[in-house]
């Protein structure tokens, strides 16, 4: 297997079959040594941060799975913090598609003006660009469209998918009585048909959710969805 | 009449009748001395601003009046640099809509990774939030409405209208050999039926135009426009 591409928390390898191997690593986004999944640097490592953002990504992977929702997963081997996933485009340079139910978070710093902090927001879905150099700014379907990212349809596709993807999230979180204030997801596109689907992971990392008002670090979390 | 709101480049004064005057100031906006229409802070003052505003303003609006377009012009006095408008009330505290031709500005700034300086947009429209502290945050139709600002119909609506404005406005500039690279409009809901109007000014201050390649300063586009 070939490396390709090292990220922030996961190194992707190639693979002969024409699939690829995501290693998760036990470094997690954040700055000054706080966790922070809206953060594009690296500030500090866990120990045991990717078998556990693994076996998450796992358990949530396989329930959308059996919901017919498109993701790339095959497999994972939890004990060496590698998941096998399906070869997928991405759209542009990479997305970020967010969905909120609470207002906290760059959602907060941008629209301020018009929110509180903590109200509810129903399910809100926005698209940002993975783009560190310019803060990852928040992109209208009709510019992904204009610059070639993805089309309407596929927006709109896109759109339903994450609804529908973070409301199961959601769901398995209250099951804890844990609550889901925002998530965020990645897609490609996967095969010949290009369908839409959803990579990368489903972890503590990259949401936010909070217990009787106190919020859960991504190992906590992992133990209280997974481990309990 | 009564001051009711000092503007960085107008004031605004009630009416007995239930109009508004607009009284245009030599202002305009820029940083450290150069004119930027993007600007959220008053960077010099011009003489004669605020007559060349009013009287680009009053060109264009009357154009636009004659082509069955909303807009809330009544009146103008040039001497005096003042405008007589109806009453229309903003959306929340204020959007811009912006509608661009080639990527300069802010767009180059956020979605520089996919877009080349001065590249063609054809009309490409996008809203930002008034909000100086928060540097004017894009907004999505999607956050728009679910934050109680406009309507989705009302988003499509202030979008075709956009188009249809900033399209005769372009024509007039070439007109004179002038390319419109982008510009800036605002919209407010006059009348009993809540109809969507253009509101504010259409001069020099809010839009990029350039000749022979070269930027066109605001008082020069007046007088290319409306003088000779």
């Amino acid at each position: 297997m070939e490396l390709i591409y090292q990220g922030k928390t996961k190194d992707v390898y190639s693979l002969k079959d024409g699939n690829y191997l995501l290693k998760f690593k036990d470094d997690v986004t954040g700055e000054d040594g706080v966790f922070d999944p809206g953060a594009n640097t690296v500030g500090l490592q866990m120990e045991g941060a990717g078998q556990a953002g693994l076996r998450l990504t796992k358990y949530f992977f396989e329930i959308l799975q059996a919901n017919d929702l498109p993701t790339h997963y095959v497999d994972a081997d939890i004990d060496k913090a590698e998941m096998i996933v399906q070869s997928a485009k991405m759209f542009g340079k990479g997305l970020e598609v967010i969905c909120r139910y609470r207002a906290v978070g760059s959602f907060l710093r941008r629209y301020g003006m018009y929110a509180e902090e903590g109200q509810s927001l129903d399910g809100f879905v926005e698209v940002t660009l993975k783009d560190d150099d310019r803060q990852d700014p928040p992109i209208s379907a009709d510019a992904l469209d204009m610059l070639g990212i993805l089309s309407l349809a596929e927006y709109e596709e896109m759109k339903d998918l994450t609804i529908k993807i973070s409301g199961i999230v959601k769901e398995e979180l209250a099951k804890k009585g844990i609550e889901l204030f925002d998530i965020k997801l990645e897609f490609g596109r996967t095969g010949k048909d290009k369908k839409i689907t959803l990579i990368d992971e489903i972890s503590g990392g990259n949401m936010r959710a909070y217990k009787d008002g106190v919020y859960i670090e991504p190992l906590e979390l992992e133990r209280l969805i997974v481990s309990e």
